[in-house]
């Protein structure tokens, strides 16, 4: 399954007055790490490939996370995002956060491939075959 | 158990370009639902309370949201918390986001209660026993 | 000019590792305060007068805000919203929050009434006749 | 007087539903890019920056944006920050964001150098010498 790496550094206003990660942020960081992962996948960045499929977005279904250790601004850290599972229209991800070696926040993801309407409703539609090919790594 | 509700107003700026509410809002939603949750369970504000207790926060180590119809803005959204379980140092909160009579969003928290140690460092501490007795309703 | 005053409790989630509102959050209450105001005024929300006017939005083109005083997560913000002036395709908007009688944050937005053009550009367009009547006051 | 530039892909979630880049996260850029420019300058991040003068954060006072051409998900922005104006206990930051070419916003920001009294308040204080010889340009 298909797999990318990012690097970002916390910033001050991800931060809360415990002066740690504000946990929503962990969600944000997540959230643009899968479009990351779909974007590297399929070579194609996630506003074209929205265009090119004229697909409403890829929604969460259902996510979970573990918070193992705090960040704090300024600190750099490492998302290690992983396809899991590949099904008729929705996904699975893995995100894992580290800092330095220390694995501070795990993240699942299931994804469903939607497309709009003629009402304008979100709906679910079957993954296109060259993105499902994609996100299986090849 | 003890539980709250509150009701909100989905803003322009909680949605995405898709028009529904960005994922990690709801995480936002659900931070701040256990915060009035404690404070009502307590009588006393998130602010008085870490003040009263000096304490360091009340974060997250495991989440969980199941999304199951999308929010647009300029909907009411009612959010239904309720303490699920206490244990020594940490306690779980379930949160049910309604529109209307329709269930939207369902949200899982475990929590922990923390003090700074000597070091600055972010520690859990036993719940102080009438912070307890508050969130078990009494 | 239409003036509209809304109430709002500073969330753990707006505030920074300095304990006080991270600065663009006053912009997410000032975005929504527009909003609320364009809606008392005309007696219908958002999202309805974009579909009735096939509108895209309200951007911004220029903002300022001065900072007077610091609010902390639990204080309560009152924030007063009036039209300051109205031209043709834009309106000018000032904000002001109050924590008690402090008035902590002032807010002054130039907006812009918009479409789609053919090509999905958003352009600039005529503030409609009724909305301009309302925004002024009747 | 010291300038730095940076780079950053606009999110998914850093937009609203015309699209756009939702306004109060050219001031989360903003923010950040001051800290970036002042890390450069001093050649110190702003966490340890903060810790070595024991100051409590350098928050805005007074901030304006002008808003000339809209940004996309998936756009790349270059952010050019540069010293403007340096006095007793504070200093301004201009912020220019391009997209190529294209300047699409300009941010103003004065900003003030504080720490925190014995009360907890937060005050302002004279900008520490190197600070300021840093910010200068050297």
């Amino acid at each position: 399954m298909f797999s990318n790496t990012r690097v970002l550094t916390v910033e001050w206003g991800h931060c809360d007055p415990a002066g740690i990660v504000f946990n929503p942020r962990f969600f944000e960081y997540f959230d643009w790490s899968t479009a990351l992962l779909v974007a590297a996948a399929t070579g194609t960045d996630k506003s074209a490939l929205l265009k090119r499929y004229d697909a409403a977005g890829i929604p969460l279904v259902d996510t979970r996370a573990v918070f193992r250790a705090p960040l704090r601004f300024g600190e750099e850290a490492r998302i290690v995002s992983s396809v899991a599972a590949l099904r008729g229209s929705s996904f699975d991800v893995e995100h894992k956060l580290f800092k330095g070696e220390t694995l501070c926040v795990e993240g699942f993801e299931t994804r469903v491939w939607t497309a709009f309407d003629v009402e304008g409703r979100i709906r679910a539609r079957e993954l296109p075959e060259d993105v499902r090919k994609a996100l299986a790594g090849g």
